[in-house]
């Protein structure tokens, strides 16, 4: 039985690294691709030329295919689009925005088109917008989440039944255990944030790669469910927000502590106080700064010891 | 290979009825147990001569095994730790307080005692006081929940790896993919609320069930961060404290809008507007009232197919 995933994404291995700001620059996706998996670029905290220069890097760094990932609620997001179809990118995820703005445009390009989404309403939509795969991402993931704050469990589930279309899991997934029990609700795939985010090879700052490798349970919280629900990791920004909602600081209020740059602030630049340090509740099972080829060895021998256990189980 | 929690609790199946809030009756108890998993009764809603009512009339609808679980907050428990006792409950389910306050006494009883836990800190206290198995509790669960929001995916992986007893995966389950998605964590047993509250055994209001059957992705949300977290399902009542916490409510004004017997009113007498509607996120997959027979044929159709799909995977 084939995976539908590593056929439509022309990859060996069903994990995919998530298109982070500030941590998914051609240095992490290329390193992900060697190791057969696919690798994100991450173009929402890219200017333009920036992305140009992340593409053209990761293509002197691997042979093999690398994605881009597209926000769409990005200004610059049509720019982003033009750039991938013009460097002939083979694979693009989007997120955050509709699924048929740009679908048809890409796949016409010969462009495989994955779209990220945390509802069954977004999912139906994108399998009509004519995407290849989605992503279902549960309430687990770092920054912007969903408004249902449904689970990678619940979702996952949900999803696989719901469409025709195969899903990769995302939200939650740092460890081979987690991978096949994304398999076993019918995933063909996982996406992987928090753990790339905080390995060698990501871009982002050592005092935040060390702060998610510190994290320990109860460290991350949704907030912004006002505006758009985010998932942050503990600190002086983090702490900020929490006093302000748990006043009930109106949406003014909430735009205007946020004001602008936190995030780069936060993880690129190491600002543990005044930065905005998104990253996902799974960050507390994250324990060493590992390289990406690490990151390949421990999935998959924790995968392969937890599908013989579970094979041997009745 | 033996599953460990069929052979300390004495069942066939590793499927738990939670012990849930007017919902978890002998009926309910009773009709789990005959099919071979661990029916529980909860005796959060019930005085101590009501419990001991339900455990004449479970123990003459089945000759299985069959548990109680026992809130340690309520103001009831001392009572209903001495009817455990003094009825011969082969096995007890503790949750919501110190697990080293009656572990001893229960096993020097003879009983088999699992205690529910939302957090590794929790789970190793437990492990220290003697229980012979943990329930490990994620964010999707209804009711109460923990205060560091860890979802069941998250949850079960960290508390495997981190205990040596085996642990029950709980919150997020009503399906046979999902049950074995837990077992791809290492847990070795499944605890399913809303399922069995939502089923024809079930000693919920017709309303109430209605209301879980007809949920739908985002239908519920956790409240009261602020005094002790807790799953609730849209409603009159869900309306009125989003609205009170959005605007930053204090926590005694929370506790006036609570007032008493809120549970009562919503699960046992079906008023979807004052009743306090608790009830898990994975509400959204149940779409019919099924009896207890038909879930556990449901749940073991669905596990032994994703089991054949996930083997026939590379």
């Amino acid at each position: 039985m084939g995976n539908r995933i590593c056929e439509i994404l022309e990859i060996q291995t069903p994990i995919i690294s998530g298109g982070m700001v500030w941590c998914s620059g051609w240095e992490l996706a290329s390193a992900v691709s060697n190791e057969g998996g696919l690798g994100l670029i991450g173009a929402g905290s890219m200017t333009p030329e920036i992305l140009v220069e992340h593409i053209h890097k990761c293509r002197k760094a691997t042979t093999n295919t690398f994605g881009v990932n597209i926000p769409l609620m990005n200004p610059n997001s049509p720019k982003h689009i033009d750039i991938v179809i013009q460097e002939k990118i083979p694979v693009v995820f989007t997120s955050a925005g509709n699924p048929a703005t740009y679908t048809q445009r890409l796949k016409q390009a010969g462009i495989k088109v994955v779209h990220v989404i945390a509802n069954e309403k977004f999912a139906r939509k994108a399998q009509e917008a004519g995407v290849d795969a989605v992503v279902a991402e549960g309430f687990e993931a770092g920054g912007h989440n969903g408004k249902e704050e449904t689970t990678t469990l619940v979702l996952v589930d949900q999803i696989v039944k719901a469409l025709d279309i195969p899903v990769i899991a995302a939200g939650g997934i740092a460890s081979g255990e987690q991978w096949l029990a994304m398999n076993a609700l019918g995933a063909e795939g996982v996406q992987i944030g928090s753990l790339f985010a905080s390995s060698n090879e990501s871009s982002a700052h050592e005092n935040f790669k060390k702060a998610v490798i510190d994290a320990r349970e109860g460290d991350t919280l949704l907030f912004f469910r006002k505006l758009s629900p985010t998932r942050l990791l503990k600190g002086g920004f983090f702490n900020k927000i929490q006093e302000a909602e748990s006043r009930g600081a109106s949406k003014e209020e909430l735009l205007e502590i946020i004001g602008v740059g936190r995030s780069r602030k936060g993880i690129f630049e190491g600002d543990l106080e005044e930065g905005e340090l998104e990253i996902g509740q799974v960050s507390s099972l994250i324990n060493n700064e590992l390289s990406v080829k690490e990151i390949f060895i421990k999935l998959k021998q924790e995968y392969t010891s937890a599908k013989q256990r579970l094979t041997n189980i009745q």
